[in-house]
């Protein structure tokens, strides 16, 4: 029997970052960035206009008032994106949209508010009356006032946002160097298993493993890619696995892997030798695989887990979770945070394993309205089976229960694991 | 001028949750169950084998010990999967694995590390010792132990996560009636616009709100759809709409509401009738665009957002994540949570209007280690500009400024909306 920690630090010490790869701005969402990202050109990449309005020269129009105003004659349309530069000379203007180029000449922006001019789609007017003084560079951003060309607006190891993705676009980026998603195949293997909702013969159950681990890759930042179920059956298994090992990173296969006499995963991949099957002192969860299969060169980890609901689940979040955000290449990955609570009842633990088990969470207010303790109870009534896939739904957490502890009375102090 | 919440109010008064659907558990995640989920089978669905090893009769090994073991005849196997279902008469066993249907005739489990026979795949013994007596019922689980047939196992509102999918499975369903994902059609206006990475010509700047918005969509929960971006031509605008208005359930454009004379999306919108522009008194994101579409008769919102890339991010914040969060159905839904904050430095803010100031937070721990307050100082050095994109990927969060406050001081306390 190992420890979670020694099966937790093989698993580690076998993965790493995928190798970074440029990817379109669009794929790269959740994706860490590889390197610090630059500004190729600066923000705004030109002088241009903050509001809709005309382009004059300030000295033109500096005694302008309600009162007073100054007709000018206007001499050209500028609409955002025009690539033209026409000249604005003493006496004259150009119609302006905001984020249009300043055209040479002018030194600020009047708003079309501040004219006699009315807002919104009409005919360019053949003059203008300014209503309204502006000083020289008003209305008008300059050329990388907001990122200098070569700025770092992005630093490596960022888990990318929407945000970050439109500000790498504004510096000029198209693609960036990311960790790719990681694509994990998702395997569940028993010839008790069909198809989620189809009828059952005897000795027939669902496959409820396949949606639970594609389901979990994907609320730990991977891209599940269902490889199917496969019966008891070693060449079937084989075949399987030799035929789409190239379609993904990472491979978590379910069941299979117990004393049994059909146990084909463990049949199958124990002889590839860098498979490893232990004993692992916790409940549930105790029998794993773990190991790197090749295809080609190409190291892929296989995370072979039990095949009870309950099992997989806790080995997804114990094992397969932090290995994944290691792959994802986030620097503050690993374990599911913990946090102390209290139980809010007693429950019977295993001698010599640490205790997963899916608990309720009550959280009582403190009197000052601060958030007070987090009281937690099994959220099976029954027990801590790892068949119990109702206690699944019903969760809100896993408490983890030290393994020198037989059994846990209410009030003792316990940790709770977040999980999603 | 019309206050948020008066503009937040007309468009929550608009959307109500997407009309469920029936859809198979693989698409259903994230997604918000739309009724309660009974077991349609008893979970387990029959009384199965908790342990890889013999089937027996308990009062045939009653007196089993290592030093007296008990030596049975082996008469059939039982995989699991198997629909077989041999009888085990006194002086009998039957090889059985775990999840595998208890034959007729046997009322409990010897675990095969309890008897002569080896773990792991091996030809079906003649004969098993027993080594250990085992009670009546001992390994075997019983059908509907877990969830009888008929039980409530999800509870209709809840967001399905990987578990809750893996429960209905179980419990014999293969599809769910969920509101299903919410579509959000992404669209981009401007003359401007070019794709990000593309050399830009003078007065041209890269398409940053198409991957802003979708990623934002993403994070809400909803799918984007990318519509592509238009030059400000109305017949181009309506084109797009009329062609593609079908396969989304809502609409995010960005730019062309303004007071300018190419202002595309106000010009082909307003007359439709049922969207209306309004001046909203917040900073950024004054100018708005809201309204019903119809695509036959099925109504799609439209989201009218200004142009700036820190406009159309407080924008889609405060009024498209509140609207997705409701076309979800998420019962829990609505604005993005706020805490409070102390301004760690001042900052100018307009009068008259709301502002959304991009702040990075910094949290100084308390003397007895719980976390203390939450101070934050503007992302941008210079100051809040709507076009300042750097700041987007700098900031942590957003400070909320009431309308009635020219100048925050050091010191201030201030409310802090959390943002992706």
């Amino acid at each position: 029997m190992i420890s979670v920690e020694q099966h937790l630090d093989r698993v580690l010490a076998a993965v790493g970052p995928a190798a970074p790869r440029r990817t379109p701005l669009a794929g790269a969402h959740g994706c860490v960035l590889a390197e610090d990202v630059r500004a190729v050109v600066p923000v705004p990449p030109f002088d241009n206009s903050a509001m809709d309005g005309f382009a004059v020269r300030a000295a033109d129009v500096r005694a302008a008032t309600t009162g007073t105003p100054v007709r000018l004659a206007v001499v050209a349309d500028l609409p955002a994106g025009s690539g033209e530069r026409p000249e604005v000379r003493p006496g004259t203007a150009v119609r302006i949209m905001t984020g249009a180029p300043v055209p040479p000449g002018a030194d600020a922006v009047v708003p079309v508010e501040d004219t006699d001019v009315p807002p919104g789609p009409h005919p360019l007017p053949a003059t203008v009356e300014v209503r309204r003084a502006v000083p020289p560079g008003t209305h008008v951003r300059r050329a990388g006032d907001d990122v200098a060309r070569g700025a770092v607006v992005l630093r490596a190891g960022t888990p990318l946002r929407a945000r970050d993705l439109s500000t790498a676009a504004s510096a000029g980026h198209g693609e960036l160097l990311v960790h790719p998603p990681v694509r994990v195949g998702v395997l569940s293997t028993g010839s008790e298993l069909v198809a989620p909702g189809t009828p059952l013969a005897h000795g027939q159950i669902p496959d409820s493993n396949a949606v639970l681990v594609a389901g979990m890759v994907h609320e730990s930042g991977g891209v599940p890619v269902l490889l199917g179920s496969v019966d008891d059956d070693p060449d079937a298994l084989r075949g399987l696995l030799a035929a789409r090992l190239g379609e993904v990173d990472a491979v978590v296969t379910t069941g299979g892997v117990s004393a049994g006499a059909y146990d084909v995963v463990k049949e199958v991949l124990a002889p590839l030798g860098d498979v490893a099957f232990d004993k692992v002192a916790m409940q549930p969860g105790k029998p794993q695989g773990f190991g790197t299969l090749r295809d080609g060169g190409r190291p892929v980890p296989l995370f072979a887990l039990p095949g009870n609901p309950v099992s997989v689940f806790v080995s997804f979040q114990v094992f397969v979770h932090p290995a994944l955000t290691r792959m994802r290449a986030l620097v503050a990955g690993g374990a599911r945070p913990t946090v102390a609570a209290v139980a809010a009842q007693g429950w019977r633990c295993p001698a010599g394993r640490r205790q997963y088990i899916p608990v309720v969470v009550e959280t009582s207010d403190a009197p000052d309205g601060s958030s007070g303790t987090v009281r937690v109870r099994p959220a099976a009534a029954g027990g801590s089976g790892s068949h119990l896939v109702a206690s699944l739904a019903l969760a809100d957490a896993l408490a983890v229960v030290g393994d020198d502890v037989e059994e846990v009375h209410e009030g003792d102090a316990v940790r709770v694991m977040m999980v999603p």
